[in-house]
């Protein structure tokens, strides 16, 4: 039975394990927390950057000689594979740990099997603590391993009757500077952020990461299929983080760099490109959590693929009545086929809402009354 | 000082005043609460509707004897005047109340001094305790009071990328039967209910307020400027509650029956009704407060007009990416021009979310940054 010691060590890792979204991938984000016999923490750390020591290490190396028959939570199963790094598994062993609780069974083939590592040296292991909480926290590394692809989060930033503009194309300052500050965490923690060519054209955004001490910039991305859209000296193509404008295989795209250029083939049916081969370029370079950002043409395209994995609304308390919508073109003529979510959260952020929900699960079909 | 006895006791008063929206106008919901030295309840009661007794005679009726000595608990200051009841400054004398604690003073000069009155006859009374969560509570009469019109109320249910109808015009289940139910709830706290043409024509909604026991039917009101879109056998025009067909001075009504066709002049710009004399002509029936719920181009008209006073969004975890917006034509085209609100209230109704707001206060210009 998990004590309220093995609950409270385990959030303490989960809170740890989120430090590194953003930054580990194509490695998911893991916290480590180890505790002696007494209960009190003798070690802690977290999986900060593909390539460096895993959570397991940073903790065990922090406890030192402490590490000797104290328990290990650890938000995922620890690892069992030499990879840039040691096996976790050995590395507990080694520093004579003798009790291992970990939330999540690591669902990467190359890597599982730690959990059977550690039992059959005799260390007493424990799966599932927190679990769900673990999972939430790895929701974008986990669904990546699942659908081999990356995590896609949609986020908007509207007004309560749904607008992102007025008709006159003015939109500054429709959320307020403390959900603007929000943004650029969610950017933080995405490995790409990714916006369309109407956005391009109309904001010139830099896509930046701002705001925010240590954060790892992200690839940034827009979708530019007929290579119009962002010119020379435009903000996104600055040095501060790596760019990739992806446009059609038939665009004239000789005025960009060439090393920002990615082709790829246009959609089958509409405009745009095909966005499977879209987010397996990505894949390919490591990216396991995207944000897209816009406009509502590329999120319409997005939903209509079915490959929105989180949505994100920045509401604020405003009125419009016209302007263009957060989302347009996602393939739905009937209320039969709207895109059904569940709301996991609703929270004030300044005077506006964010609202975070997700695809629901298919429901049975609703009987009129 | 106020203890947490008076506390406990005003707040039970605005509960029960509460019970009262919807059926007390053109008069005030008011509670009343009677306890002794003991701080024991000796005696409640709410303003039930209008010509039937005050909350204090309904509190007083029930503490009986047990008043003499007591303290009343009055969200608003007991009335001073006759009208088709006595004053309730005098009844509370009378039954020899030694204390009167009440949250608000009456705007009302016709029935306001009651406090005055009972204090030069040797009762303590006190003012002020509670009087936002009262005002709140009144908020819809002591606007009416204020600006001489009905409180407007604007209600709206529409998916996160607001949208009110796919672009089929299908509707159906967009908001949850918890969301649905909770729209009856602000019918049967309103005195009217207002629709517009195209929701008359699409919907043929039959506005009435439905399983809540006891409720008070609204006045229905038709905003149908050229008369042609109520037929004969609207289900609007049934004898559940009386109907208002507000129609332009030379709109050919004929086929509506006369007594519920209001005629008013046309707006001095724009399509539709003048909104100020549709308000005065249902002030003067005794509306204190409108229930606007739709469509997109009446509750545009009201924002226009500067007449919204408060925004009840209803919005579901849903996408839609097409089909018409809440809110359309409130003569809104910069977004300077914005109709700012705050957030008053955010709830969770089944699956949906309510967002409450007002109007802000005009705001010093902000700086850009």
């Amino acid at each position: 039975m998990d004590t309220a010691a093995d609950i409270t060590a385990m959030r303490r890792a989960i809170t740890l394990a989120a430090r590194g979204l953003g930054s580990t991938s194509p490695n998911p984000v893991v916290g480590c927390v180890i505790t002696d016999a007494a209960g009190a923490v003798v070690g802690e750390g977290f999986h900060q950057r593909a390539g460096g020591p895993h959570a397991e290490v940073h903790a065990l190396r922090a406890a030192g000689d402490l590490a000797r028959g104290s328990t290990a939570y650890v938000t995922l199963e620890p690892c069992n594979h030499t990879g840039r790094t040691g096996p976790c598994a050995q590395a507990l062993l080694a520093a004579g740990i003798s009790r291992v609780v970990y939330a999540v069974g690591d669902p990467n083939p190359q890597a599982t099997g730690g959990g059977d590592t550690l039992r059959a040296a005799g260390v007493r292991v424990e799966q599932g603590l927190l679990a769900d909480e673990a999972e939430a926290g790895n929701a974008a590394w986990l669904t990546s391993v699942r659908l081999g692809r990356p995590y896609v989060l949609w986020k908007y930033a509207a007004t309560l009757d749904g607008r992102i503009a007025a008709a006159d194309a003015t939109s500054r300052w429709i959320t307020s500077p403390e959900a603007r500050a929000d943004v650029h965490r969610l950017r933080a923690e995405a490995d790409a952020v990714l916006v369309g060519s109407g956005t391009a054209r109309t904001d010139d955004p830099q896509l930046g990461v701002r705001g925010i001490d240590g954060a790892t910039q992200p690839l940034r991305v827009v979708v530019d299929t007929n290579a119009a859209a962002v010119k020379p000296g435009a903000r996104v193509l600055d040095a501060t983080a790596p760019t990739l404008i992806a446009v059609a295989e038939d665009a004239p795209a000789g005025h960009l760099p060439v090393d920002a250029v990615l082709r790829l083939p246009r959609a089958a049916t509409g405009p745009g490109l095909d966005l499977d081969v879209l987010l397996e370029a990505l894949h390919t370079r490591g990216v396991r959590s995207v944000l897209v950002e816009g406009g509502p043409t590329l999120a319409g395209a997005f939903v209509a693929a079915g490959k929105v994995d989180k949505v994100v609304g920045y509401l604020a308390p405003v009125l419009l009545g016209a302007g263009p919508a957060a989302l347009a073109d996602a393939g739905i003529s009937t209320i039969s086929r709207a895109l059904r979510l569940d709301v996991t959260e609703t929270v004030a952020i300044g005077p506006d809402l964010r609202v975070t929900a997700v695809p629901a699960a298919p429901a049975p079909v609703r009987k009129g009354n």
